[in-house]
């Protein structure tokens, strides 16, 4: 008798931001005695961003997984709104040993109805709609709640890939990815985040999604209405 | 008249590491007036790591472009001993504003004979085979000689990406997507690099290293004499 693989299962969607997705995917993927599925709501191609994902399993052909991770993007508050999608998330997160997500794939766990009463992170724009799921909104890059643990925007993707690397297979394995991926960051500018970017980007950013800003938070509001009556 | 989109090509190729690929695509897809094409030796489907891009265009398809890109990765010394790939890398680099790589890309430019004479960035683990193409080896995250711009191993990338964005679109712009993709690093250990990592993670890592070191060196010195001939 051979031990399951630990089995990785990886929710994406039209549209996500890819690198939320292939971040974690480049440090989860090497865990040892592990299989990394990618999985949408149809299976097959999964577009976004001008690449192509091919052979993604659809998410209703995987019974279990040990660890669901949901990316985000400019259409998760859409995603969120998919029941379908939304009902597949929830049922994996039933047995799953580990929920997590990057970025705004927290307000999609929070329609699944899995975050209520925890804490979580998101992208620092939409961090502000975890409330309407019942989520306590957390700054941090890497947040964990118990078996939740949830990534910052984007690159946060990585961060947290590392943590859990270290939850999973303990320090001395996301050391040695961390070496084999060199990841020693040096960014040439210190504008990640709202209180280090220079003002006047951060003005210009904000502008730029005054208009987006209503939208998603109707559909959040939306997507949270559904979850209570999915209850 | 309207003029050209600045064209940004990705030269992909099976086997490589995908986030040496997808880090920069994130940012660089992102620059305004650009477009950002996928292309491979074949055209089509591209797999590596678990990962299957689809669609990607045919290398020998591309009249040009105004920066080339080129990732590596474990299969990277192989690339550099097909000619018909690093023929039609050669071709576009001919006429490119900006040649580029991340990681062992670096050794495919190599044997394209574009980096004579160069300084040029690679992984850590294999920036010592640079020489065979009369590149000089440096250690810096992202390096730039002229028109050559070079990133470290994998995650190096994303530096990469963002000093791109600023020579090709100032540093706002950089900045602005710095901020929008939440570039703020924080690693939950220091460990990316062979000075940084605890000795005993590193000793780890280069046996593991140790069987592969011999067959990609002898790969590399092949490229380097195709690439002699090839002049």
């Amino acid at each position: 008798m051979t031990a399951q693989p630990f089995r990785i299962v990886f929710a994406v969607f039209p549209g996500m931001t890819q690198l939320d997705f292939t971040g974690p995917h480049q440090f989860l993927s090497r865990l040892p005695d592990s299989e990394t599925l990618v999985a949408s709501r149809d299976g097959g191609d999964v577009a976004t961003e001008g690449l192509v994902f091919a052979g993604t399993a659809k998410l209703a052909d995987i019974d279990a997984c040990d660890l669901i991770c949901v990316p985000g993007g400019a259409t998760a508050t859409q995603v969120a709104l998919d029941e379908v999608f939304v009902s597949q998330i929830r049922r994996l997160c039933r047995n799953a040993r580990y929920i997590t997500s990057v970025c705004t794939g927290s307000l999609i766990l929070g329609a699944a109805g899995v975050l209520q009463g925890r804490r979580a992170a998101s992208h620092w724009a939409w961090r502000h709609l975890l409330p309407l799921f019942g989520a306590t909104p957390d700054a941090g890059r890497v947040v964990r709640d118990g078996n939740i643990i949830t990534g910052g925007g984007v690159t946060a993707g990585i961060d947290f890939a590392l943590s859990v690397l270290a939850e999973l297979g303990g320090e001395d394995l996301a050391q040695s990815l961390q070496l084999g991926l060199e990841y020693a960051p040096a960014p040439p500018f210190n504008a990640g985040t709202p209180d280090s970017a220079p003002p006047a980007i951060l003005a210009a950013y904000n502008q730029r999604m005054a208009a987006t800003l209503p939208v998603r938070e109707a559909e959040a509001r939306q997507a949270a209405a559904l979850m209570a009556k999915a209850r």
